[in-house]
């Protein structure tokens, strides 16, 4: 089954608002063996829908629809459903008695345009919105299916999950596609593959297998996808190639798909009982800020300190002021004691720390914008590395919370994995 | 002229990468007067990029392009495009002088597949890549014309700015079409919808006005377009429907088009010459990693707490270690506590804080998962809002940023806009 992801909104066409549902859906239509040829986003705008609808139609098995179902005068998408189908606006009655009683526990009283989301086109089925006042609908004709669903990305998600995921789930495709992705970090895309060499040599020739490499501000991931009639043909496909990867390439991939970098580290932190604190210059707060988002972290997170002043530096972590006379804010000496004045302030079992210079102003010749030392500091020992990154304030920021996270990691699986502390390391391209 | 927006990438039909890139192009096309009437996304595979280039080359005026231009194998968009104009590969000598140049900056030695990037479908206009090896290609035929660019965001955006914009503002359209949002937090759509009143009153039932409704995590936004000959005319005519939205909701709107909140509260304490500290429990750093995102930001926050332990609520912010023991952590005088604690401590003018139970494990029938006390001391007044967020851990820590935020803005702009210290605040649908 080919499966066709339409967005409706003219806020999409104007580049306000980055669509994140169709790579939500396409994801989710993926886990359950569907394919997805073509992603599509129009206007609110009736031709071009029921053009889109008529060519999605024609081309795609399943056609997932999102966007337009609010309350408001601009949302449109129920009116050109009712007229591609040919069908009428009724009643439903469950729908109705769902939106009051999510307002009343809203402690809202329902408005009409509120009550109006309970007409439904005739003889579709609806799909509950358990968070939200709009529901979905469900077309079937001819073995093919569309599913319209607000686009609201919280009420979308659980319509998915709850009603869309397990029916399509049930209707099955004969392939089976597994992906998985070895997520690196600190390489160069164009020296990972170097690295990793003959990619038809790795994949064999064989058709059903593909690799991706695909670069981001927190390092290149490896995407291996399989094809297959059995689950288990395609898991054991994935895993030779995995290994084949590992064997070459193993010191830098921290994590595998949706994993991130803070919650590997995080689980190493658990396994070993040991917890940690953060002194962020540069990054200003975003360290913790990653760290804090991984569930039950509050049983190694201890504490951290955003010093953004120089007199935050002396007061919170105890740095010498002299130190900061002498280097700068910005300097190995500054990193050291920032990463080890966190750990002996909280007591924890590592302290570390970032200060640079985030720009865009604030550079200099012998201290560009890009600069950031990195400190690391644990009972056996402390030190720092410099960095460079790319211009860019967010992304000198993004780039130095995952540097940072690698360090930790690295030492955390032990001594072979080790960043070198004498060497300068530059930031991937 | 009607553009079309083409993504090409498999890893976006499987929805591991949420494409930013549509947006980023859709938003710039606007600028200069060109509508964008679809966004498409297919994947690496030859003929459907084909496919995609003969229905976009029927319907549209301009076609941007991005993906599968990079040095590893999986890169075939070049070959696709050769395919569709006729052309063969030839080698421009200028690209393979700038890749040599930027891999010898960066160190590296460039690999063969490195200086392949610099062979190029023969009679394209060459796109520079200012900041990476991939060029990008134009081609002009009949009126139309195709933008052929990298997918890496970064090396796009510098295309981007500084060749096809420029190009095509040049070009015009005779139409100027301006686009203004207002942004919102605090006021759930609905309600703000029934403040706003009739919708086609307000735009006198112009088809060259169009309002849209935004919600989001962070708040709703309206969106005012106006579409006229010249643009004093459409500028007048967004001022207009602008003033008339202030008179009704005035007191809920931050900040207009790209403007975040913390850039506002930025902006009110630069101009009043005042500092700020952040105590974070909950939120575990994103409120001070949100405020010094801002460019300049060293010259008002002076520091932040991350105190995730009760330890570190006491010996960091000075908390008397039995108002946790008798209200527990997440609790009005803790929160009190805390934000007095950052200010005094930080010796600022204001101090914040958050205590919250983010999820998904931690809560109870009396403290559920979601609730958040929000602090804010000054030197006239110290107090906490209890807020209700639904529940998703990152959504909760999202929402409680955005809730202080406003909170500190709306004491900024004085005593009218404030929260009611003694109100019970819930959180936007």
């Amino acid at each position: 089954m080919i499966a066709e992801i339409l967005s409706i909104g003219d806020e999409l066409l104007i580049g306000q608002v980055v669509n994140t549902n169709q790579a939500y859906i396409a994801e989710h239509l993926n886990r359950v063996g569907i394919s997805v040829a073509h992603m599509t986003t129009v206007g609110d705008d009736r031709g071009s829908i029921l053009a889109a609808f008529r060519l999605a139609w024609e081309r795609s098995d399943v056609l997932t629809v999102t966007g337009g179902l609010g309350p408001t005068h601009d949302d449109i998408t129920r009116e050109a459903v009712c007229a591609f189908f040919g069908r009428r606006l009724v009643l439903h009655q469950q729908t109705l008695d769902h939106v009051r009683a999510l307002l009343a526990q809203r402690n809202v009283t329902p408005l009409k345009r509120n009550e109006d989301q309970a007409l439904v086109p005739e003889g579709c089925t609806v799909i509950p919105n358990p968070i939200g006042t709009a529901p979905g609908y469900l077309f079937e004709d001819a073995g093919k299916v569309m599913f319209v669903m607000p686009g609201v990305p919280y009420e979308m998600n659980a319509m998915m999950e709850a009603t869309v995921i397990p029916s399509l789930a049930a209707k099955g495709s004969g392939y089976v596609v597994r992906h998985r992705t070895l997520k690196t970090t600190g390489i160069a895309e164009s020296i990972l593959a170097e690295r990793i060499g003959d990619i038809n040599a790795l994949l064999r020739n064989d058709e059903g297998l593909t690799l991706a490499f695909l670069p981001s501000p927190r390092g290149v991931r490896l995407r291996v996808t399989a094809r297959r009639r059995s689950s288990a043909d395609a898991d054991a496909l994935i895993s030779r190639v995995d290994e084949e990867i590992r064997a070459r390439a193993g010191k830098y991939i921290y994590g595998v798909d949706d994993e991130e970098i803070e919650e590997v580290v995080g689980r190493l932190l658990t396994e070993r009982g040991l917890t940690i604190a953060v002194a962020e210059s540069c990054t200003g707060g975003l360290i913790a800020d990653r760290l804090t988002d991984v569930p039950g972290s509050s049983a190694y997170v201890e504490r951290g300190f955003v010093t953004y002043s120089n007199s935050s530096k002396v007061e919170e972590l105890g740095l010498d002021p002299r130190l900061i006379a002498d280097h700068g804010a910005v300097s190995r000496p500054v990193a050291e004691a920032m990463a080890l004045g966190a750990r002996e302030r909280a007591k924890t079992d590592i302290g570390i720390s970032t200060t640079g210079i985030a720009g865009p102003a604030g550079g200099s010749e012998a201290k560009p914008v890009g600069l950031v030392w990195i400190g690391y500091s644990d009972s056996r020992e402390t030190f720092a590395i410099e960095f460079r990154f790319a211009e860019g304030r967010r992304r000198v920021k993004e780039r130095a919370s995952q540097a940072v996270l690698e360090i930790v990691r690295r030492r955390l699986l032990g001594a072979e994995q080790q960043f070198s502390a004498a060497g300068k390391q530059t930031g991937t391209p």
